[in-house]
């Protein structure tokens, strides 16, 4: 396990977060006019507290190679708006139907589901338009390869994709591939793309990245088995969510298919593997060797 | 009023549509693996049977400027992805309801909702995909000023700004205001991204880009104002969507707030006004000049 108290690791991330929702505060635009309510449903979820681990990909991949801060902010920004979208999205009651969220009421259930719908609907919009603008990288060729991996990895052959098999659970029990193509579609593809934009804007050479794409590979299968964990044995007062939900609707995930001990010890050698994959690196992949321990540690 | 029978200006609208259909199917990934359900979604919405105005004017304003077919032709198809993710968001249950929709059952109601949500949401993550391509335009500046003009028509300050508004009416009445806002925002932002599209990459100068402005402009609001025409006094069998919504739902629309013969009144100024727009390009723009006519008789 990594020191939690890590005075540096730590205070990277704290600073990051609170970088990130100074940076959406300024991105999303103001409420105002006969439409303030879809504004301030897109703050409600956006600006809620959250550690912002996308958003710590993308800046501490980029930092490796020493680029720009101002490309990795707002790079990392539009994708806190894509994750951002899509909790409010599985949040509704016709997909998950969750009531908390980040330890306050859902988009739909502070506003209304129509609310929450166009809001979601906006803050993806945003990131787009965040990534096109100029003020994102000077070169063009950079936006767009940001642009269309994100599109990528967050559309039908990605996160989206993946959510639409998350959906199917109720007509066909789900066996451990499809499970996997779930995960590596629904939370992998933007996990992974967190490290691919550090790497894009630093522009990594193509042994970096794919040594980039393996970590997350690993850490996204690590980090998905370890929240089914958490699901099925933490505690609800620590995590500000309801858990044990895929027990009561009867899905099966990584936990209900292989038991605790078994899906434990997969965390363990994706978590191992995670890291060895940025031996390429040495010691410029401290922090996100630290990162691994502490994103599969979820009693923080 | 146009001829409607006018060989030239249907052979291009037929043409065109029909272009828009096949680039569509080439453009939505096939329906596989056990997510094929989004794929079939996102198809019954996009390859339905429609006008095509949107990618129409995309094509038809380009051609005025010789810019290149391919470009055109992705960036309609662009577009018309967002037009048909607003369309299946906008039917659903929290928002306007609707059950049919160019003649076929929505999508909430041939898969479901969740279903409906998520293809909505991978429609318009592919928009931004098939623009930010390199096969859309070779020059990158152009490829991102589409994206970010896209974003901007599409988004908060655009159209879902404008179907927010349009979802607060059980909260308070609307005046001819806050209708004429909500539809600049709701219809008409997509309209003028539509002829703006065209000019960007066919290299409009800025008195064309804001004549094409003006046009659409006008355009855009004569459109809102035949269709709410169209809810009150059409014939439910030709239009293939139930009509009275506006009328049962106690909706104020420009209808209900001018009377039907203001209503027209206002149609016939604002298309001849439109037309005006087009002065400066004289017989280049004899299509859209027929277009006109063309979308205010909502008969066919």
């Amino acid at each position: 396990m990594a020191d939690d108290g890590d005075p540096n690791f730590n205070r990277r991330l704290t600073e990051i977060a609170d970088r990130i929702t100074v940076a959406l505060d300024q991105l999303i635009p103001p409420a105002q006019g006969p439409e303030a309510d879809l504004m301030r449903a897109m703050r409600h979820s956006a600006l809620a507290n959250g550690k912002r681990m996308r958003p710590f990909y993308v800046i501490e991949t980029g930092a490796m190679f020493d680029a720009p801060e101002k490309s990795l902010l707002r790079a990392a920004a539009a994708l806190e708006c894509v994750h951002c979208y899509s909790l409010i999205h599985d949040d509704l009651p016709c997909m998950d139907d969750d009531d908390f969220r980040r330890g306050q009421p859902t988009v739909h259930k502070a506003f209304n589901e129509a609310t929450a719908v166009l809001a979601g609907d906006a803050l993806l919009t945003l990131a787009f338009k965040i990534l096109a603008s100029r003020e994102t990288h000077q070169d063009p060729h950079i936006r767009l390869k940001l642009l269309e991996r994100l599109a990528d990895c967050s559309g039908a052959l990605g996160m989206v994709g993946g959510q639409m098999i998350d959906m199917l659970e109720d007509e066909s029990p789900r066996d451990l591939n499809t499970i996997t193509r779930m995960q590596r579609l629904k939370t992998g593809a933007l996990i992974s793309y967190s490290v691919e934009a550090g790497g894009i804007i630093g522009g990594a050479s193509e042994a970096e990245r794919q040594a980039l794409h393996g970590f997350a590979h690993d850490l996204g299968l690590a980090y998905q088995i370890s929240d089914d964990l958490l699901d099925a044995t933490g505690d609800e007062a620590d995590v500000g969510k309801p858990l044990r939900t895929d027990a009561e609707a009867g899905k099966a995930n990584f936990v209900t298919l292989l038991g605790v001990e078994q899906a434990q010890e997969r965390v363990r050698l994706l978590a191992a593997q995670a890291k060895e994959h940025l031996a390429i690196f040495r010691n410029r992949a401290n922090i996100l060797l630290q990162s691994v321990d502490f994103v599969l540690d979820r009693t923080h």
